[in-house]
């Protein structure tokens, strides 16, 4: 393939992203950059994080430039190379974008993976990855999760969701979880070993609280949070005294063109508890070992990751959809070779 | 004085307390209970957690029951005993009532003071008590807070944030207070020492944040929070990253039937921030040694309390109201002895 195809940002969603934001283009394969290297992408990351960053608001990243291919964690081949270290025909992880062939750089993310041992290289972008990380990391090094302790997640079922409370009963907690429709709960229970499953759908505050309640009697000593809104108002209705809630994602608000928070505040006030923004780039120098424990745990069929594998360049705006629509079913990824 | 006065929560108020909400009586003088016994009170506290207090709702003490006085930390004499260590004649702390005698028995905060040393018994309920105490705490051992950060308090001029302006002095921190109307702002830099004092009325939470901004460029490490709601929403958009929120109060909505919350909880993710809900009883084994501190810092005139003092049991519900009217100026304490 001698194209270059980039799925461009050419202008700021209002609210839903619709088709007009984005701009598939062909250009030439580009040439390394000074002590860097071109690498041709295989498995894009499909994140919720990516809506937020189409956004011109003050983040942890810069705003996608518009005009720009849309930012995405990748892993793919190195095609050129101005760098020793990283030398054509090795297998690459790194902060790319939704594109056939990316410039990089050394530094941040990139880095060389050992794809021999695992079943894809997606992988790299599931368990091994920031979201089987962030699970990880969020669970046992911010929230310190101990045996016996009940844990509370929201978007149960997702990326983070699944393995959170797939690693809080390897340590011993309860398991709690919160996902929308049926199907979904099936699966925190059949495929995730959650304790409970609950399903928000259709539930006002007050009665996804009750039911809340009466799963986790106690209330919850840990919250990871992945959703927000309504259900993170419920979820406050439930706190342990001096519980730890995880602020990892409020997936319900990226769409949203007014932000929407939070109305309980004051339970965490009146509950002792504590509220930790977390970002998984804090852990990023620990990242191998990390990645090892996972990779153990998933070779002793302890840890189940499900990866929804979307093919295709030019279907990037519908799998990214995907994720707002919740039907993305496990860790969202677009196969682009 | 043979009758004992009573300030009684009859009716739970509905949003703001209207005086129907309570009924002042006259009883006898109780006797005192096994092992424990009674003190006539002689200044009682008048703080925002009471409206709290009197909503059936959950939190981390029982509501007051309809029918019983008011809760409150009161000073007082001890009038009769059944408790050798807490003979008549004494000056005892405790948590007890808005009433002229309170049956008492030993436990949580109930302790004799010395008052010989203090220009008033009432200091006990100001600065080296509970309200001086959750500034000292709150910034030192909450906040942590270190010599340069920048740290923002909103309710500066108010009992707590006044002590926690000065305390930040005291560590090195640049400080910024946020307080409502000019008479008040005039007071955070005059009289507790503020770098800078931003008034909050009338302007919109952009408006605010700018002007946070604008005494912050870097953003605040250490936000000290009594107010909650668009005040706290500014702030949350002046974040520096990794900043530590002591979650202390929320007067702005304490009597507010729907609970307000944040909208701006995003930037708690964005900036890896972390929010402390925090109860100053958590350092109760440690009173002595913060009173101790803070009675020092007020000698060496490193530290200005101001008292609102109001007087009589019979101006019970005017001068408790005080405290939502933004009319009181200091820690504001009942008189009734």
């Amino acid at each position: 393939m001698s194209a270059n195809r980039r799925f461009l940002l050419i202008r700021r969603p209002n609210g839903e992203p619709v088709p007009e934001d984005f701009r598939l283009v062909e250009e030439e394969v580009p040439d390394p950059p000074a002590g860097g290297f071109v690498v041709r992408n295989h498995f894009c990351s499909l994140d919720p994080a990516q809506r937020g960053w189409m956004d011109d608001a003050p983040s942890y990243v810069p705003p996608i430039e518009l005009g720009d291919p849309v930012r995405a964690t990748t892993v793919g081949v190195i095609h050129a190379s101005d760098n020793p270290d990283f030398p054509p025909g090795q297998w690459v992880l790194g902060m790319n974008a939704l594109e056939d062939y990316s410039q990089a750089v050394p530094g941040g993310f990139a880095m060389l993976i050992d794809v021999s041992g695992v079943a894809s290289p997606s992988r790299f972008l599931s368990a091994m990855g920031a979201v089987g990380l962030t699970a990880y990391f969020g669970l046992l090094e911010v929230a310190k999760a101990q045996q016996g302790e009940t844990l509370l997640v929201s978007g149960a079922a997702g990326a983070v969701g699944s393995a959170v409370g797939q690693i809080g009963k390897i340590v011993g907690c309860r398991t709690v979880g919160i996902a929308g429709g049926p199907a979904k709960c099936r699966r925190l229970t059949e495929d995730y070993g959650y304790d409970v499953a609950i399903d928000y759908k259709g539930k006002s505050v007050g009665e996804l609280a009750a039911e809340i309640a009466a799963a986790a009697p106690g209330g919850a000593d840990i919250v990871f949070e992945n959703v927000g809104g309504d259900v993170m108002d419920a979820e406050l209705l439930n706190l342990a005294h001096g519980a730890r809630i995880v602020l990892c994602g409020l997936i319900s608000e990226y769409n949203s063109p007014e932000k929407i928070g939070i109305r309980n505040l004051w339970q965490v006030l009146a509950k002792e508890a504590t509220v930790h923004g977390y970002l998984v780039s804090r852990f990023m120098d620990r990242f191998a070992e990390g990645g090892a424990q996972m990779a153990e745990w998933m070779a002793d069929g302890r840890l189940r990751v499900d990866e929804d594998v979307q093919e295709g360049l030019e279907n990037a705006y519908a799998a990214f959809m995907r994720l707002f629509s919740g039907a993305n079913t496990g860790k969202l990824i677009l196969k682009i070779a």
